[in-house]
């Protein structure tokens, strides 16, 4: 990967095109504010900066959109009608713009594939962006039925590339679960913050009060306010699902309470400690590694359906390759996983048809 | 002070003793565990560790109850039933034991305040014990009318020795803050964690999906869980009244965000993020101070009363001093404080009766 075109350059675009630069890769960045184009070359997190997304687009061997959620849509589609040969997003909400981009372009959008760095930052533009953001951190990606094989595989090496994990999941598993661990977290955290505040309003004390744990929990609600209503409205049903589910359960917790029911209490607090304690932190150390051969016929949405499937089990995909042509009269997809439970991977495989053959590596 | 005794070695009263220790004072462990006491001693938090109340309240300066909550209340009365001059506590909840301390002992209570400091750690027991736990952290002293001026002195001399910053308020007001800045955020937490970690077994990739946000916001929910249904029985009425507001504005977000609302969304998460970046880090800077000589009558209750409703306004006391006996034919309280905002206490103070002489500091 020689040159890359980075739309919109912002704390995530930013980021993206800082770590580029720094393997050596060509960056420009196309944004539509001159300022923040003067920002991003100053910044160096850009080779070249540029208005004209036409120009930027060609000759680049990727380009990845880093605009608003909201804007998504639009923007990928331009990107595919300008002839870009591969395309990806970094949007914190997937089944809206790939259903959007598809739908639009059933023709080219196959060489966009949808993906959401799990990272972020308090600060907000380019002056927050940073070379090691996604080193270590989730990078989520989103092939379909109709993506590219060759297109994701790109997509994905990019990923790694930066030192993130990709880890595929169709594109509503991605809502439901980003919906949990991230909007509901955000929403949850900004209404507490809010209600701190009100009642810091007749007692001046109650904020010299908050110690290391609120401090914590409400970190989150000092980042940018400004993306939260669009990714809101896109990802609409997924967390008003996940709200209610929470209200439901906080509820139980405060009928716990008034009844002083502490054993339920306890019960609640000893298995969210274990959950808590067990939450996987950054890259897990792989241990000892086997390769997968999976012979796929040649229909379209097999590595689709692979990949997620590895992602919806939790298995760590090492390392992915598409041996032969994925046209003509099929090929071989080659992964490359942990041994740790692999065998669940392999049963699941079996289940959906596939013929597996697996090696353990040395 | 030079002898203080400390009840019950675990992570607050192990944390007490190896600060008071560094500080050349000696401290008596009281641990009924044999098996905590040998830790105490090994780890080096207390001087000498004794299963013997009795022998270790004689002699003390101090005694601090570091018991868990439902036990504080007994361990007090013990400890004044002992002959102690001056108890204090490092409970999450007050009203219960203040009330029940004064009632139980209508003679002796005046010897007690109780305390919490607003530090923790996710460790437990000694073994989290560091002496620099309460350094630059708000420690809330719950003095009442009938508290000893002389005792409050002491306890408050005590806090501020340890690098904390005493803060005064009435049992029932430091209750209600700490549901919001303590208690419901724990709920709250551990009940986010549940439902993730439930749904996380129908797809394991979801917690590799939390990122920063979701972690900083479950920290709490590491910790130990024994100590909180005691909290919630004993502040049961603010834990559930704070719970109801949450819900009820948790609600009203569900609902903004069922129906597009977002402006209304925008309009919270801006106004949180204002709040949450004013959020105070650590002690103020105080800036110019100036000292308050408050001429006291000789009735109870007038300590309790100045320095709560300092703490009600957020008047960060940097030092307290009572002239001339406050028994006899009255007294002298002088306050030093920070000289800005210093206008709404003397307009409080004046309000109440009492007539404020104001010199700035150099």
């Amino acid at each position: 990967m020689e040159r890359v075109t980075v739309v919109g350059t912002g704390l995530i675009g930013g980021s993206v095109g800082a770590a580029l630069r720094r393997r050596g890769v060509e960056v420009t960045g196309v944004d539509s504010d001159a300022h923040r184009r003067a920002e991003a070359l100053e910044r160096e997190v850009v080779d070249h900066a540029t208005g004209e997304l036409g120009r930027a687009v060609e000759g680049a061997d990727l380009v990845v959109v880093a605009v608003p959620v909201g804007a998504v849509g639009p923007a990928v589609a331009s990107v595919l009608d300008l002839g870009a040969d591969a395309v990806t997003d970094v949007g914190s909400v997937k089944a809206p713009v790939v259903d959007a981009v598809e739908r639009a372009r059933p023709d080219l959008g196959a060489r966009f594939v949808g993906g959401h760095p799990m990272a972020g930052s308090e600060q907000e533009g380019v002056a927050g962006a940073d070379p090691d953001l996604f080193v270590g951190a989730t990078w989520v990606l989103t092939p379909t039925g109709r993506t590219d094989p060759g297109v994701y595989s790109l997509v994905r090496s990019f990923v790694a590339g930066l030192g993130a994990e990709p880890v595929a999941l169709t594109p509503g598993d991605h809502d439901a679960l980003v919906a949990v661990v991230s909007h509901v977290p955000q929403l949850a955290a900004t209404t507490l913050m809010d209600l701190a505040s009100t009642r810091a309003v007749e007692h001046a004390a109650l904020l010299r009060l908050a110690a290391g744990g609120f401090r914590d929990m409400t970190r989150i609600a000092a980042g940018d306010p400004a993306i939260w209503p669009d990714i809101c409205v896109a990802n609409r049903d997924a967390i008003v699902e996940t709200l209610d589910a929470y209200l439901l359960a906080l509820g139980r917790v405060r009928d716990s309470v008034a009844a002083g029911r502490s054993d339920e209490l306890l019960h609640l607090l000893e298995s969210a400690r274990a959950a808590r304690r067990s939450l996987p932190v950054g890259v897990e150390a792989a241990g000892p590694l086997v390769e997968l051969r999976i012979p796929v016929a040649d229909r379209p949405g097999v590595l689709a359906e692979v990949t997620t499937l590895a992602g919806r089990l939790g298995v760590n995909i090492a390392d992915l390759e598409i041996a032969h042509s994925m046209e003509g009269t099929g090929g071989v997809v080659v992964l490359v996983a942990a041994r740790r439970g692999v065998e669940r991977f392999e049963d699941a495989l079996a289940a959906a048809g596939y013929t597996v053959a697996r090696s353990d590596l040395p």
